[in-house]
């Protein structure tokens, strides 16, 4: 099996614009992406993917290999499926809260396809035993999408229930579960920047 | 062993204003109370309290004991934790994706206490096998201080993690998590007033 991390570092995270400045929003999504790598390995997955554009800039010291297209998340990894023999799974490069032992429950189901949905009806996580079939629709209500998808395929689906693996970071408020929940490399770049106002669970700048 | 459910009707989810009247937002409390309380009986908890107090009304079919204490929440579960002698899982009344394998994972734990966090370092559900020895203090980032109250009294911890069962519903975002994910009174009552944006994945109001 093999595993793909779609993957953009340019201008990325826009929405923790209000916190982190562009250079800094580059610096973290590279520690996010360098922490989904690390479980990935420590679930010992060995063929990890990470697919981007040209324009963005993969760590050299990252055991991965990089694929590069121009195109669109959806049209991009659809293209890479059709290459794909073997079980594959896709996850996003913005989950630095999930652990090797969730990666491990996934790629150990009896069923056809996982689902680890993320808040508000995205996918962060979609495991296909056999991705030559499957075609993926990502934004929008994307869990229910591929959740019909397998349907129509007649896929046994698995919803994987995890507050860390469904806990994908867009949001300022998203940055105070990585200081609660996070280990790696996010939250040593997060840890440096804000604290816990204790008093009503909220993020602060450090002063 | 026994549940509690801490709840409150009366004007209760200001947060939820924006999307629904106060009349809605008390009929909408009280279909997530019964829900919450069918999950506890589908786990075969036998011996549910419900803490409330004087003001809020309780619906008569619900197979429940109703406690009234007129102090703030803090203080009426630790004065409830005193006078149990017997396992006790403190359970919120806005869980209404909390389903009864939840439970029956929870407690039938080999730790002391269970700690299942809301989003934003809330604690959702607390598990506790010896009541007696703990004091609770919710609000702010009670998580956290439950996991310091918890090593504290040298209690083995167990953090219990399930997206579901930490989807406290609070926000007009929250329920878009009961239309993808939910059973139930509380998804029948969203239901009637909303549906999911499926181009954008967002709540919008049924016309």
């Amino acid at each position: 099996m093999r595993a793909v991390i779609p993957y953009k570092k340019t201008k990325a995270k826009s929405r923790l614009s209000s916190v982190l400045t562009l250079k800094e929003r580059e610096e973290f999504v590279e520690s996010m992406l360098k922490d989904v790598v690390n479980t990935l390995s420590d679930a010992q997955i060995k063929n990890i993917d990470v697919l981007t554009t040209t324009s963005n800039s993969i760590p050299d010291n990252l055991d991965v290999k990089v694929i590069t297209s121009e195109h669109g998340l959806n049209e991009a990894i659809n293209s890479y499926l059709k290459n794909i023999q073997e079980p594959v799974l896709i996850i996003m490069a913005d989950l630095p809260l999930v652990k090797s032992n969730h990666i491990t429950d996934i790629i150990n189901t009896k069923k056809d396809v996982v689902i680890v949905p993320g808040k508000g009806g995205g996918t962060n996580i979609l495991y296909l035993k056999k991705p030559e079939k499957f075609t993926v629709k990502y934004y929008g209500s994307s869990f229910l999408t591929h959740c019909n998808i397998a349907k129509k395929n007649l896929n046994a689906v698995e919803i994987y229930d995890s507050f860390l693996a469904s806990t994908d970071i867009d949001e300022p408020h998203d940055l105070v579960e990585i200081l609660l929940h996070g280990q790696g490399l996010s939250r040593k770049y997060i840890e440096k920047k804000f604290e816990i106002d204790d008093s009503r669970g909220r993020l602060k700048l450090k002063c």
